[in-house]
């Protein structure tokens, strides 16, 4: 390791406590988008993040949007030298089921090296290390080696029209940099470093299905008129072949990129223990698109999966109804060169070619995100592959990855830099689920990454 | 109409406002018994069904059961005259959707001639006329001309396990005997009295279908694992033909009786307005089994009906997650000579048999009833047939009912005589449904049809 980020390493060990106590705060907020019930938890989010990008010595602000606000800072002390943009969200996923978490899950409680608390990987703590990070270098220098600006969004987990907007708007002005950083994502495996240079897109679907005006007795009527309950499982059970896992949405594939010969050889080389991922996850055996392994299926393979379902009596014991309406949300995750909007038409033509009769169906699209593979190439890439190995004493590997960030495909799209998706967290965080959590060390070496990563990029000449 | 009557009808008119107020008091007892919280109400609602039966002069009690009580009443002093059981429940359904009520369910409100509660037809209102008949006619002579018994039940919604115990194990000794009369099913029209002479069975059914121990991230781990509310859609799309509405379970169709000739001759002369029968449903086309019309499939064919649905995120928005679980519950409509047990067996198999691959579900089985088809011919029939008629002005059809009144079956295999299906209610009641009702004309109508009843019988020689 070079020897021009020992003051600010040991600034880091020095002021480990208090990185935390922070991010504790940051967890306590909770900024769920999705649930407009939680809109002012949402602002205060913001407006809390404004002020700790202040107290870092950047010069911030909160920018106002159709939507939930963005936070944008920036310290640009450093002319000549390279500009990196820090992305991330302050929004997190809702916490249901709520009892299924061994605390309250907007109460972050610290089991050994875990931070157990929604939000603590996905991604107030990954992101909160790129802040801690560029404040322990300005505590301890008074001044950066290369300029930064952050833009941090609120509503990652609601469809991010309002960053969307904004970076295709600004059109690289208030965002020009040469680099974006992105940490929303996690390591292979614990100890090593990955750098994703593949994401899924998105489209989310909700269906409508309507029958009868009201809940009819199943005994009266039963028979005689459809249930759109029965018609929802039809129309579900269309989407995909039983047997094989292909998706049965007509030209769903046409845009699919196949995978390289070079990705197959790089994925099946990675440690991957079956018997140990499904112990884990407590199945007897996995399940997918035939002609693919898992790692395959899950970073590269495009999927439809039901997130959700409910018709009729849901409580205790029996009701002898058939039910008058019945609902979905269904959300497919793409690969390039697929693309959202016309997944999405495609999937509500397929629906309605598909509806059966007596019954009505409302295709809704919730939003959707681009996929994306990027350019893992050239001296900045190579200065952030080095940070990582700096901290964590590895080359970090070269992985895709299942989750959608919509942002980077805009990032690569409309910025024209390379993104740098260093994610920080593992694959048993548990994001999206109850007791979500970030092991404390990634936190720390997440900051030590960012500070080494400043230094490496100031070296570049 | 014979002048036996006069006195009693006259009574009846004069007291209307006071059976009403009855029927209300009865009616704000909110007697669910599917849902355990409402078991202090099941057991109250019992107690002042006794009270009613005492102050009208019979000999009344509550047996306890394993489940809810039995309320048991009956006045002896007609030696050598027949004896007619008297046959109801007095639990309700449960009231969801509630926001689809337009008054809360269990304050009864008179809307006109309707009457808008949570049991106001099923079967509080139906059952009630019974005892307000009787009470009339002992009000107004001191006696009655047939012997009378009455035994209502609290757990009709919810499987009727303690009656059908109680029947079998009484074995016609204090339920001795002549006729059993029902008022829990509908007149075939407005103004024109039905006599049912054929109900379907039932089996309930529940189904939890288990995939990862926890909710998952539909990114990182979707296409890896099998989801488990897409397993579900497979497995009820494989429970019937989506294009010929057939049952797809091994064996369900080979016990039943085929519809005879003079039945299907019966039905079609019977007037049904399909135009109209949908604009009150609101559907644009009537579904189901091919090759029968709707009032065939709705009374004399089985049928298959998902009554609810659940899994994962069912709020606002969207949440991308593959639910650790997913559950439905299920119910199938039989006709003789189908059994519940063997029909509830062959789809625990049918549902092993097709379970797709990396997910684990349970079957359960909730409750059961026996379909019947019940003789309805003789002197006692004749009589009811006659009473009916002096009411309603209009001789009743003979016709078959889609709902299970499993105890029905009971009282015609162990009792050994005749049951007399005489609804007093209507097609569009909206039993089970929000903004259930009861015709108040119809609530009279049927305290005078059980007042002629017992004197046409009281005829008897």
């Amino acid at each position: 390791m070079t020897a021009s980020s020992q003051d600010v390493l040991g600034r880091i060990d020095g002021e480990k406590e208090s990185y935390l106590d922070e991010l504790k705060d940051y967890l306590r907020i909770p900024s769920i988008s999705t649930d407009p019930t939680h809109d002012d938890d949402v602002s205060r989010c913001a407006d809390w993040l404004v002020g700790k990008m202040r107290a870092a010595g950047l010069d911030a602000e909160r920018i106002e949007t159709e939507g939930h606000p963005l936070v944008f800072g920036q310290w640009n002390g450093a002319p000549g030298k390279p500009t990196v943009l820090f992305y991330g969200h302050y929004d997190v996923q809702p916490p249901d089921p709520l009892d299924q978490w061994r605390n309250p899950p907007f109460e972050p409680t610290v089991e050994g090296d875990l931070l157990v608390a929604r939000g603590a990987t996905d991604d107030k703590g990954q992101s909160f290390a790129h802040l801690k990070g560029v404040a322990a270098v300005l505590a301890e220098r008074g001044s950066l080696p290369v300029n930064v600006k952050f833009i941090v969004e609120g509503e990652e987990e609601s469809g991010g029209e309002a960053i969307e907007a904004f970076v295709r708007a600004d059109a690289g002005r208030r965002l020009a940099c040469d680099a974006v950083v992105v940490s929303d994502s996690s390591m292979y495996a614990p100890g090593q470093p990955s750098l994703i240079y593949g994401l899924k897109g998105l489209a989310y679907m909700e269906l409508r299905v309507h029958g009868p005006n009201r809940d009819l007795h199943s005994g009266t009527f039963g028979g005689a008129v459809a249930n759109p309950a029965n018609a929802l499982a039809q129309i579900l059970a269309q989407l995909q072949d039983k047997k094989t896992g292909k998706i049965l949405i007509d030209g769903f594939y046409d845009k699919v990129r196949p995978l390289e010969d070079w990705e197959r050889k790089e994925f099946a080389a990675l440690p991957f223990d079956e018997a140990e991922y499904k112990a884990e996850l407590g199945v007897e055996e996995l399940w997918g698109e035939e002609g693919y392994s898992p790692v395959e299926r899950a970073w590269a393979r495009p999927t439809c999966d039901v997130n959700g379902l409910w018709s009729g009596y849901q409580g205790a014991g029996a009701k002898t109804i058939i039910p008058g309406s019945a609902g979905a949300k269904v959300s497919m995750r793409l690969v390039p060169d697929q693309e959202p909007q016309e997944i999405a038409e495609l999937f509500r033509r397929h629906v309605e070619r598909i509806t059966p009769p007596g019954v009505r169906v409302e295709v809704i699209s919730h939003h959707g995100g681009s996929p994306v593979v990027v350019d893992a190439q050239g001296p900045i890439v190579d200065a952030a592959l080095a940070a990582a190995e700096d901290v964590w004493g590895k080359r970090p590997v070269r992985v895709r990855e299942g989750g959608s960030i919509p942002i980077v495909a805009t990032f690569a799209q409309v910025l024209e830099v390379p993104v740098l998706l260093l994610g920080f967290g593992l694959s048993d965080d548990r994001l999206h689920s109850p007791n979500e959590k970030f092991n404390i060390s990634h936190f720390y070496n997440g900051i030590r990454t960012v500070a080494r990563l400043l230094d490496r990029m100031g070296e570049l000449t």
